[in-house]
């Protein structure tokens, strides 16, 4: 019988939304657990800052030592703590005893995953990671597993909810960030602070870990090159519109490889227009999804709940199964892959294509100096579009694949030329052909 | 050094579109499989039936001999011949013997999963069998592993190009069923044969998978409900249109609770209309799609190239790597999940809910006759239209969930009605709430 066995014992750190979903389900349904994990799963303790706020666990399992708890008689620490310390120090000092662990903080792993793999390794541990990207979306094991055997060439993904819901509310009602911001929040789609997300950073986190995985390579945040959303104006998302686009803020890795074969690592996160028959295009509110291309499998997308207490402790449970699961059968999960080690590129670096939009005087030759100033800086030319005239008139230019630092320099002179009155908005654009 | 340690042998039975992929893969890749496995992969031998059709194999790998080749010195053995003899007793000769399996092979998988489990489990061994649903779609993972930890409710996908690329063209060209696989036939979307596609055997197999690996219970195709495009008419179509639906092939397996809560799993292959704005909707031409809705993590959605050689040799590989993985480090892959042993309901059973168009005479009291007929059968209707007067009126009714049985007697009867003409369409309503 498996209820005989000698359970799995399981320490959380943290209990917030996703934590006290996971300690529910653990303690609701131990049968079911056991019967997928060959051995029940046993949880021996829960530590939390402050334990009064925490009356749906058991009082006997609440702890405030969280370091106390990791070096007992536990078998798989679940981190939901989040931040760098005290949840980097708690799980190396469990992965160095030999205890795997389950996390879903992207910040560490984006920082100190090497470091986290590395003590894992050295005690035979498994380290399991699924909730820190794409929420409740199995992502991470199709791409760290399912695709071993694949050469993956492209993920770009919408993995940030808060901008998400943003961006398709400007899109829908033509309103502009600030106003949208501030009704996100008032809906709860947004911090009281919202830096980590419409900044980028929480986008960046998971694009490093998605990077790291996609291409065996070490990709740290600090890598990617990150630029929020605060800068989109109702402009922006009208521009797109009337290009049939639309705009998000998208996560961006890519194997970038030049004339002379060498491969590169392009890890990036920035807004973007996309076609609006782009399967990404429809993904609204505060859902995730994620596109991939592999050259084997060709174009793949993963859809779902990005966030959210509920659909996060879906991932994190399932990484606890694989994890007691292994402990049952003594197998391992799988480890660092970063046998490419792939340079990164710098985003100037970086083929890109960006969509222009002038605010043009309305004389004779506009259209000459402007096309002369992307032929100096050898960016060709795609599409252009003159709109109206005398003092409304504008000029749109969308480009073929330049590198990034030409483009960024075509744009500085465009401003500079006495015909350009402004430059009403600049945009990269991708999931299209060049 | 990776390279240094013992190789591990793959021997291949049958060498198609997808079998030459995956030699020329391993062949040309050594240094990037033994990376990501721990050892490097060794094909051994290729099984085939005319060594002399297949010139881009090494010569001194082929053979005609597949039990030898299975006999012999290999750890892993990976099946591409499809169907059920050879493939049943050269994989069990395999697995018995200790060797790990990856095959494709759905119609074996749904018929024999259970045997085939229980062979590898007796020896030790893995089975993996990712490329037999959906081709390169890292589907089977993911229900198997990641929501390992969740309540899976129901899955419904788009598993079989062939009628997906039918359904969508007469969708687009308003073309009968028979024109337009005439067309597929001629573009290569359709078998000189079809039958296995347009009846519904194929996505019939693939849904026994999906059912068992979802519901932790032993489901085979035998189980599952099976109904083919073969009867979709364009009037259909034009119904579904009219309605702002569509129409698709859908393999659906549900977890049924009855009013006494007990559980019981459906599983089913039928056409169905979905409303457009559904996820699956915009699925078109050969590409397939799977949405999973489980209690925690919400609605997910799975999207990719589901045949074809260069796709389908993704997932074989993927599922080579693991397999030699485990091999390496000594691991065991997921075993057979039976433990829930839910019954499989008849169709008859199953909840369901039908849109109906129906030619009537253009009489007083028809509405009143035919609504009546819903009553006696205790279903209940969602909604009624009435179009057009005269010899062309008809009537189009949308019904509530009801047992499939009664629907279909409701259906029966009123054929039956002295006010009817003619049933134009049944269809099955799926994808919205009722």
């Amino acid at each position: 019988m498996i209820e005989d066995r000698e359970p799995i014992r399981v320490a959380l750190l943290g209990c917030g939304t996703v934590g006290t979903e996971v300690v529910s389900l653990l303690q609701g349904r131990p049968g079911e657990f056991a019967a997928r994990t060959g051995a029940p799963l046993q949880v021996t303790g829960v530590a939390v800052r402050r334990p009064h706020k925490h009356p749906e666990v058991p009082e006997h399992l609440l702890t405030t030592d969280a370091a106390a708890l990791v070096n007992g008689d536990v078998d798989v620490v679940v981190e939901l703590i989040g931040g760098i310390e005290p949840a980097r120090s708690l799980l190396l000092q469990a992965l160095r005893a030999g205890k795997s662990v389950v996390t879903a903080n992207k910040a560490l792993l984006a920082e100190y995953g090497s470091e986290l793999y590395a003590a894992a390794d050295a005690a035979g541990a498994d380290i399991y990671f699924e909730a820190s990207v794409a929420g409740a979306i199995p992502l991470l094991r199709p791409l760290r597993e399912s695709l071993a055997g694949d050469r993956i060439s492209r993920v770009m993904g919408i993995v940030n909810g808060t901008t998400n819901y943003i961006l398709s509310a400007m899109d829908s009602s033509g309103a502009s960030y600030a106003e949208t911001l501030e009704e996100a929040g008032q809906l709860g789609y947004a911090e009281a602070d919202p830096t980590a997300d419409v900044d980028g950073f929480d986008a960046a986190a998971k694009a490093a870990i998605l990077a790291s995985l996609s291409f065996h390579t070490r990709v740290t945040a600090t890598d990617v090159h990150r630029e929020g959303i605060s800068g989109i104006g109702a402009g922006d998302i009208a521009a797109a519109k009337s290009l049939d686009r639309t705009v998000k803020l998208l996560s961006i890795c890519e194997r970038v490889v030049d004339d002379e074969g060498n491969e590169s690592v392009s890890a990036r996160v920035h807004p973007a227009m996309i076609p609006r028959s782009h399967p990404l295009a429809g993904v609204g509110g505060a859902f995730n999804a994620v596109f991939v291309e592999a050259e084997s499998a060709g174009q793949l997308m993963f859809y779902g709940q990005g966030a959210g207490g509920v659909p996060t402790s879906s991932a994190v449970l399932g990484d606890l199964v694989a994890v007691a699961r292994n402990l049952v059968v003594a197998g391992k999960g799988p480890r660092e892959s970063a046998h490419a080690q792939l340079p990164v590129r710098s985003m100037g670096a970086t083929p890109t294509r960006y969509h222009i939009s002038l605010d043009v005087a309305d004389k004779p030759g506009v259209l000459s100096q402007v096309a002369a100033t992307f032929n100096e800086h050898d960016v060709s030319i795609a599409a252009v579009r003159q709109q109206g005239r005398g003092p409304d008139a504008s000029l749109v230019v969308i480009t073929h694949t330049a590198l990034d630092s030409a483009l960024q320099a075509t744009v500085d002179e465009i401003a500079r030329l006495s015909a350009v009155n402004e430059v009403v908005s600049v945009m990269r654009v991708e999931g299209e052909q060049s």
